[in-house]
């Protein structure tokens, strides 16, 4: 009944529930059978020997198996090994009040309960500065804000208005003194340099117009293979906008960044934001004139909002949507990639269907996504007696252009070629932005169609026919085929 | 019996057989219907509403419906209606013995015999100069050479010999004075220039190590699920070398290219041969400075062979075969791709499978191949009582590094990662060349295995199950699983 209330869109019930006890001792069965553990049975389990134990509120959990698993990254979660969860889950909120967490997650680790817990006083809410948001949205989490852009308004904007944006934090928004920011550059075979927003934005300014996609969109889309870890997204964790700024090689150039990055050993350029996330690109991307990858104080026109970066954005066009880093503070030259969970870590890590547990690999040998495979979404459609008109939208990493939609809507015995619209006229290989598309085809069934579309991009790369290999640990780059009923 | 000899490496008798009689006419049944048409009822049939008629030694042909399949394009087919295609099959030769174009494409067009034919003495063989090539190659044609690698030697060599190299020419190797060659430069936006061979090695070198794919490797697996055109290559259209040279951006940069390509609506850089051929690139992969396009006058150490490209050969990393275009003479900035059947026309066209003639669509509009899909290929095997040892390569258009290759020996039930190996260790945006690959799985079963192998690029695009849907007209970037069995 309390969970029921927990809707999507209710967000200060969404609040209060944050309070209320661990969802997990709710659903613990055999009570006469709980064991009692101190505080200090749980320090000493604090390494991989021992076990790794921790406790959120009065409930006790045995990790050790899960930790290489953890979405966050297995530095962030040992952080908290031997004790309590709290103070981290009161930041990362995403963690409190999720069944699937609940359920699929934690239940099996439970071991026993606090004997000495005393409820804490709840730390302040760090998210009580995020910005008011669009209630329209899908609602993943409210804090950190995880939110769909809603489908039915996604092909009524080849540009998708700025309160529409999907939205994929991992922290509370940062709140920003104008007066006091500063961009830092600094690292190998550069001049360190601090810029004010003022000073950016005298630079020649470049306006690019890019899609971007979070890594895990569609991730609902693999579930049906095997449980995943992360947000349940549907399709709408991607949008597009045009950005304004300074093309970032204008800038590394002004810091007289080196011509000979090979001596100097440059391959990466680290980008970190207030709110502590880092990544970085190669610097091959960073540093290609056609790159356009920028610095961005503008989005549609208007100065950015808080919300999607205030007061600057790495728009890295091609890039999967963690590249694209909000709320930037410091540039870096590097030889080697960012040591992040969301660059070197697990997050952002695609891997293949036959590994079941992190375990089982080095994550750190993975390769990170940046650029993503070939995307295509059947975003509306509409029938009657005689026909099916469709609409939707097509995207691939790496600005390959989308040259082919095709359809079915007799479960892939007939195909049909989609009519490309507006994205359509950008080059093939600097197509940062969805193309739109569209069809109507004769109906030749009574019974309800099954219909499909998959997408062809310009490297003649095709999405993938849903089966069981489709499916991976972190429920990354689904872009198989979209099917709808 | 006469054909039967005709073996691929019998390239001798092969030279014989061409001064035969024509194949088509073998193969004419109703001889007692044969129509008689005079060479002036063949003059009026030049022209589709009229229809397109050709002749064949004393074979008469009504292609009116063939001429836009041409894998070789509408306007050279043209040039030949109304008329003889004898002088122009001479330079052609790959029309001639050919079972294919015998049994599926003339005998179903043929409708009668030229009542005034006189046999003409043939003309001089234009192949006569070709250089000699080493006779390992697997032959599909010799005049022009169409050959590949042969496959036994594949992984042996990461680099591939020069002599081991595939060939695929589409005319007559030229003839070139080296003290009368110079490469000219010309176009909007650009100082016109002209450079001798000593000129072009007094630039910087740049050696860039590439894997080159013929648009049409693995054509063979697709005639399966419905006729293609063009040479049914195996997996060995396919090979890697060390190019030494210098770099197109610091050609056109020695010419004074624009800074303002947009102003100058300089959108691609066209390249011409010396005999004939024409194709261009999009002007962003010339002039990036990490895109490593160079102009080369060295291969694997050497200076560049007549076969492979003397005096200058582009290179043009991570496109397909087409566009590292031999015997280089004039390059053109121009606002459009080339017109010609290598660009523009339907030779690297990637059509869906449900275009099943190229009456059917417009192809000027399609996108032509630059960038191929990812690739993998097994090309050895060794099974014992216990284990089965396999070997291959792997390799993605667009510089995408592979991150991964998954190998099954008991039809796709289960899967392995194989041990990444030469080749692994490219940047993932800059991986021109092939990564090998082995894997040494148990042995589960007694019936002889179906082994399968599939890579992952650096984009996350995955190769596609072969179906029905694979196929495409001209038989194009075939990437499906490779299957042995």
């Amino acid at each position: 009944m309390f969970r029921r209330l927990f809707t999507r869109r209710n967000i200060f019930l969404a609040s209060a529930a944050i309070g209320g006890t661990s969802m997990a001792s709710f659903f613990y069965k055999n009570n006469s059978d709980v064991k009692y553990f101190s505080k200090n049975d749980l320090k000493i389990h604090n390494n991989k020997k021992d076990g790794i134990w921790v406790s959120y509120k009065d409930d006790v959990y045995d990790i050790t198996n899960f930790v290489d698993n953890h979405p966050g990254g297995v530095d962030k979660i040992m952080l908290a090994a031997g004790g309590s969860v709290d103070k981290y889950w009161n930041i990362y909120r995403q963690h409190l009040n999720n069944e699937f967490i609940d359920n699929e997650i934690l239940k099996p680790m439970k071991i026993g309960k606090l004997k000495d817990y005393v409820e804490e006083v709840s730390e302040e809410n760090p998210y009580k500065n995020d910005p008011e948001r669009d209630t329209t949205l899908k609602f993943h989490n409210y804090f950190p804000c995880n939110a769909e852009t809603p489908t039915d308004s996604i092909m009524d904007n080849w540009i998708t208005p700025n309160n529409l944006w999907y939205i994929r934090n991992h922290h509370p928004v940062p709140m920003v003194n104008k007066d006091k920011y500063k961009l830092k550059i600094s690292g190998v075979g550069i001049n360190e340099n601090q810029f004010t927003l003022d000073q950016i934005k005298k630079f020649p300014k470049k306006e690019v117009v890019t899609t971007i996609q979070c890594g895990g969109n569609r991730r609902d889309g693999l579930n049906k293979f095997g449980k995943t870890s992360g947000i349940p997204w549907g399709f709408g964790a991607i949008s597009t906008a045009k950005w304004g700024g300074v093309l970032l090689k204008d800038l590394l150039d002004n810091c007289n960044i080196t011509k000979e990055l090979d001596k100097n050993n440059i391959n990466h350029i680290h980008v970190e934001a207030l709110e502590s996330v880092k990544i970085s690109i190669p610097v091959e991307k960073a540093l290609n004139p056609f790159g356009d990858v920028i610095i961005a104080y503008e989005m549609n026109g208007e100065e950015i909002s808080r919300e999607h970066g205030y007061p600057l954005r790495l728009i890295v066009p091609g890039y999967v949507g963690i590249r694209n880093l909000k709320w930037i503070e410091k540039i870096t030259t590097s030889s080697d990639e960012a040591d992040s969970p969301w660059q070197s870590g697990i997050s952002y890590k695609g891997m293949p269907h036959y590994i079941k547990d992190a375990k089982d690999i080095s994550i750190k040998k993975l390769v990170s996504i940046n650029e993503q495979p070939v995307q295509s979404v059947i975003v509306e459609d509409t029938i009657n007696d005689k026909e099916i008109s469709i609409k939707g939208f097509a995207w691939s990493g790496g600005g390959r252009g989308i040259i082919r939609v095709d359809v079915s809507a007799d479960n892939g015995e007939t195909w049909h070629m989609a009519n490309l619209k507006e994205g359509s006229e950008q080059k093939m290989n600097k197509a940062w932005a969805w193309t739109f598309w569209d069809i109507t085809i004769p109906k030749t069934s009574d019974t309800p169609p099954k219909i499909i579309c998959k997408a062809t991009d310009a490297s003649f790369n095709i999405q993938p026919e849903p089966n069981k290999l489709s499916w991976n640990l972190r429920g990354l780059n689904n872009n198989t085929w979209h099917i709808i009923h």
